[in-house]
């Protein structure tokens, strides 16, 4: 017996069921099976953020089928009014899908480390990786073509990358709605029905639009996304953690250059040189459990510092981060120079113990288009309407000083902060 | 600035706050911080079910947390009543985080295979290494041998034990919890309130008791068990899954003997022999990304049977297995040697590749005392007062056969379930 | 602008949105705009249990949209795979949303003391009542025959009248969610998803069937409806509330026949006779507010007895009900005997205020043809493979003493009790 | 038996456990058992808001015990730190629980026809009702004045007044929830937890703040506050339901003043005159049911303009609003005139089936001395240190034309809207 549908229960959008018979669907499913997109179960959506939100331990994987599921109930919904659509479902099904699959180790720190990109990483394994390759061009030889000029914003039809990716695209729907389910924090609870229902395609610019009566809607939605950057992304323990495990790279990217250091072949791919040229094999050999692995075998290296940095993070014994963006920025280089020769007297290498770094989010900006408000009087940019995003374009900048926990870093604080 | 408090946001539970003021909890906190518990983060609470179910990927280090909050809810609410079970409160609620700390990894497929088992490795966790021991001696030094008295079920006054792993435990009423949030399945939803509310202590026997009007409560939680056995633990993708990295540690295992296989040293003790005489510091080393990390080498093992699985495993290409309750054992036996044969003319070495198992799982047993209301005539067995939990005690047992899913089962199976 | 979408935002199924332009669901929207329609929002789906959970505070008309919203996705599922069902769509849906459009107040308190019958209304209402016969017969001549056909079970396609009303059909998926959310009792969550999608259609008996593997999720809609029976439906509180509320109706009636009574038409058409033979008009005019508008009236009544059972029931100062299962028949009469001589002591008059009753609930009946399951062997009724769905089958008898809270009905119950 | 505590399970808050044997919660329990608040169970929480939202049908009685709920929670936690404010507990969970006794039939559409002021009537029920007053005066002789301080917001201790009414008091967290959970818009989840773990007591200023990390919890509340309203409180059908009502009030007030129409003595004295002399019992008297009772049997009076706007009502015939918020006040006025002449010459009584309305709205106000942070530098208001909350300050000026829904309105808007 050929099974007729295939089932994904998820806990947030219910039954997605994938119907075998619908040649997209079938094709979304092989898709699923291929060693590419399951390599996605084993890289974490929030990265090192489960030290700090213990729930947040969710897989791109998991995330890369709910994005389809919206893309899905997004364009359907769309199509409805606009059957001239219907030839890009699948480049949209497979555009939400397939968004994720460069993601590399622990995504964006090794990204930053290594030089890597996922999103350049996306369209070589879309074109190099033949499971994945093979059943794009046995569907439609033009499907991956559509996919990269989704994935580099070019597609002739706006609307077509602007659900995968835009300041409204069903990637940010899934991943806010996810992470606070998996975090607890109840910020993420988007109104689904109402965003999706107030979707709608104008066939003029043929672009992604909102009908004016899901304002309120929209607004919400950038609204939590403020606060799951303000709250969750960008908390204190999390900026800690994720600059710890970057500086243990770091020093092991170092001793890999001396000869110093012992690792598989993959890693020792990664830790050679340049990321964007290394092998496809050696990328997608990669993962979050191959990286921490060595991690947890460099906790015996014989250098001090990659074994301390390995051992404090395998451990979690983080670093703490305190804002400091009241103090000047001369006064902040100052700070930090202190505490660096505080540091050194006490033992410690101290480029990799402490930093000032920086994090700017905003809950909405006109990048990528903005989104635009389907109104009696035309397209109107939606922070044109409302005060409230208006404000939210304003980024938050935030700097934060960087230490070891058990250092008191409250003597030379004070008298900066409360002068 | 010493904090008062530490918070952890549980999507179940919401703020568990941990008040630093109260040594019981100071400690509670301090036990988190060891490397020992931090290690849970790295063992999934349900294995391999994350294969099946996607949303499944949640740890034990997340779960000894939720069962600590209510443990903690539950001896606080029979205190109020009984003030005189006061000193039992550090054991219970150390007795709740710690009782999975024992736990190796892959769990219980690991224990098959290894022989290792976690009740054991939780005892001598918690005497042998040094960061859990000295916190426990250090409040209490009858603390240790409380918890051992707890795990091995000879605490003088059974509630506390009871609290800790019986029929109703916190154990369980943390795992069908989160589970079902984890995997989407709507069937746990415990009513936490009423069953809480319940739970008494019998001065008498010194047991765990209910109160008459939390029957439905206790009812609903044990059908609820069988139901997350039956369609989330016992499902055949996972029992398939995890009978295939059963048989491809059992390969490497075999492969180790006869010294044809690389490891590193942690994973080189655990297949040397039995696992229950290992030291300490391997078995704390092990975890399951130490574990996939090599089944993800072993892919390109010289061994074309441990490659083979581990490449099916890795890539989640899983065997399939179906339910054969229905034909008498005699038959069952037949058909496993002629499915053996079958596979053994395509090339497969078929006792690696097809078995026929048994699950049995009964929503309720007498085993562990059972489960006593508190009624006007005295304790009663909560079998005997429903119909519904009697039902329960049957177990239901089920046969599988099991095979890899590109063989054709099918013509074999069909004269034997329609004759 | 004519609408093109009609949109209700559910708690519990979401966006209900109904298409302007889909004949079936325009017709649904006029349905819900009749005056008859719009009655049902002025009676409660739970009857007085208001009063026990505080929660249960909704409306039949709430419900009604809920059992329709169900109804299409059940039907919509089923009749992708058995298109020639499609023209049954109109009566399936509004088969849904009427069913309970012949409620009356307090509906099945007020069924027991006027003899009225909400089955005879509802096909009554259909038929008589102008707005709603024109839109039936607007659409479809035969559409007011096939809902009598539903309405009484003898439609030739059984799954159309089994969607409506059965041991598995929407109207009962929709009240258990519903009342469980409103009342805040986990119990009653169900997993509508795989429910659903475990529906089909037996073309040979043209019954509705349940798929082999939506056993477990059947099983537990069962077991939930047990739970809310048992735990909210009849609750002690609740039981005692219903009769009570009978009571004073009970003596209202006497006190009209007897002359003695003031009441608007409607309610002395209803005080008036057997109920069944009232004018349209009366029978319509009559709800929730109206009959409790006049028991509100009734507390100064000049006849004690009505005008204590109207303020006891306005100020919720509800009788108590004690079960009394475990005593012998014989027993209680006795017991309810010595009862009444009492309370006729004390000054009052005893049969208002006391009495027995039972409540008899099973979690499944075999009534209305059971459920089917859909097995390799053919048609195979529920309970014969679900040793759980086999104990629902045993009805729970429970008999209750129902008496005046503050009467120390203790000291009379105790020597039985415990013998 | 005496019961040791009493129980309400809430949808929102889980089980509400009131101790017997706590002298605070024994006579909050009393006080939920009074005729006065179990009349709250007939007004409705949202008033005609079911009419556009089907699950609005709560009342303030499920909703007062809310209140008190989360008072006992955030007062509880408060007290912690400030045992202090120990003696203050019995006003707060009193004055949480009985804030909104005095509200009369349709809460604020009545106060603005019959000029009643809820917290007028408050007080007096608190001073003059003896079944309420006698509880207070017997907890302790001090409470009711303690209970007028509260609601005058006179309390020498202002946190104390700020728990039951201020801009972030116990009432708005209950109602935000429990508005948003009954009519299923996601936006009013709220993070209970983090709000009510930032709640903190100044010393110095004996006020309510909130810590500093509680920052965004805070200003989520208050964005869920400003959509509420925006997308509930303010809907369009809720504007016109509302407005409605009132004129069909109106018009029995003339009637009745000119005698031309019965009513109970209930209503006739509220018709009669200054509702604020009306007697205690005629304002105990009133409720949602009652006055609906009185719209249904003038259904068929003799005044046309009386039964038509009863008819529509009980119907839900409503009329439309539209916003022209955009159209200049002058040419507001002159659309009035035009339209009024318009619904003159079809036959209407144009002043009760049109107007121009308007509603202002602003997330958060500086009134009742805002919400106060709790900084290193010492009290901040809050709208100072969030852009975001400074935007919720400007409020939301709406204006809205209200007509018969059947009367064609857009030839007369559109050149005004679009011109």
């Amino acid at each position: 017996m050929v099974a007729k549908s295939r089932t994904y229960h998820d806990p947030l959008h219910g039954a997605i069921v994938l119907d075998c018979r619908d040649p997209i669907e079938a094709l979304i499913i092989q898709l699923i099976d291929t060693p590419e997109f399951q390599r996605l179960r084993r890289i974490r959506q929030l990265g090192v953020a489960g030290l700090t939100f213990h729930g947040a331990e969710s897989s791109r994987f998991t995330h890369s089928l709910g994005v389809m599921a919206i893309a899905r109930r997004a364009f359907d919904h769309v199509v409805q009014g606009h059957p001239n659509l219907a030839p890009y479902r699948a480049a949209v099904l497979c555009g939400g899908l397939l968004h994720d699959i460069g993601h590399g180790p622990f995504s964006h720190t090794c990204e930053d480390i290594f030089g890597s990109q996922h999103e350049h990483w996306t369209l070589r394994i879309l074109a190099e990786s033949l499971p994945v390759r093979q059943l794009l061009d046995g569907h439609d030889p033009q499907l991956l073509h559509q996919l990269e000029q989704i994935y580099t914003k070019q597609h002739p039809i706006p609307l077509v990358w602007q659900l995968v990716s835009s300041q409204l695209d069903c990637d940010r729907l899934d991943y806010l709605m996810r992470d606070s389910y998996f975090t607890g924090a109840s910020y993420g609870r988007l109104d689904l029905d109402r965003i999706l229902m107030a979707l709608n395609y104008d066939p003029d610019s043929q672009q992604l639009v909102v009908a004016n009566k899901g304002l309120a809607a929209i607004e919400h939605y950038l609204i939590v996304r403020y606060f799951m950057y303000a709250q969750i992304y960008n908390h204190a323990k999390n900026i800690a953690a994720t600059w710890q495990l970057g500086q243990a790279f770091q020093r092991a990217r170092e001793l890999y250059r001396a000869g110093q250091i012992l690792a598989d072949e993959t890693v020792s791919a990664w830790l050679a040189g340049n990321c964007d040229h290394l092998p496809l094999e050696h990328y997608l050999a990669a993962d979050d459990g191959v990286f921490f692995y060595h991690l947890q075998r460099w906790q015996d290296h014989s250098d001090p510092v990659l074994a301390d940095l390995c051992r404090r993070f395998v451990n979690r014994n983080l670093f703490k981060a305190t804002e400091v963006s009241a103090i000047a920025p001369a006064q902040q280089t100052e700070l930090l120079q202190m505490l660096h020769h505080k540091l050194e007297q006490i033992g410690f290498v101290p480029g990799y113990y402490s930093t000032i770094c920086q994090t700017s989010s905003s809950g909405y900006t006109l990048y990528q288009r903005g989104i635009k408000l389907l109104t009696p009087q035309g397209l109107q940019e939606i922070s044109e309407r409302s005060p409230l995003v208006k404000t939210l374009t304003q980024p938050l900048n935030r700097t934060w000083l960087v230490y070891p926990a058990e250092f008191p870093v409250s003597p030379l604080l004070a008298p900066l902060l409360n002068p």
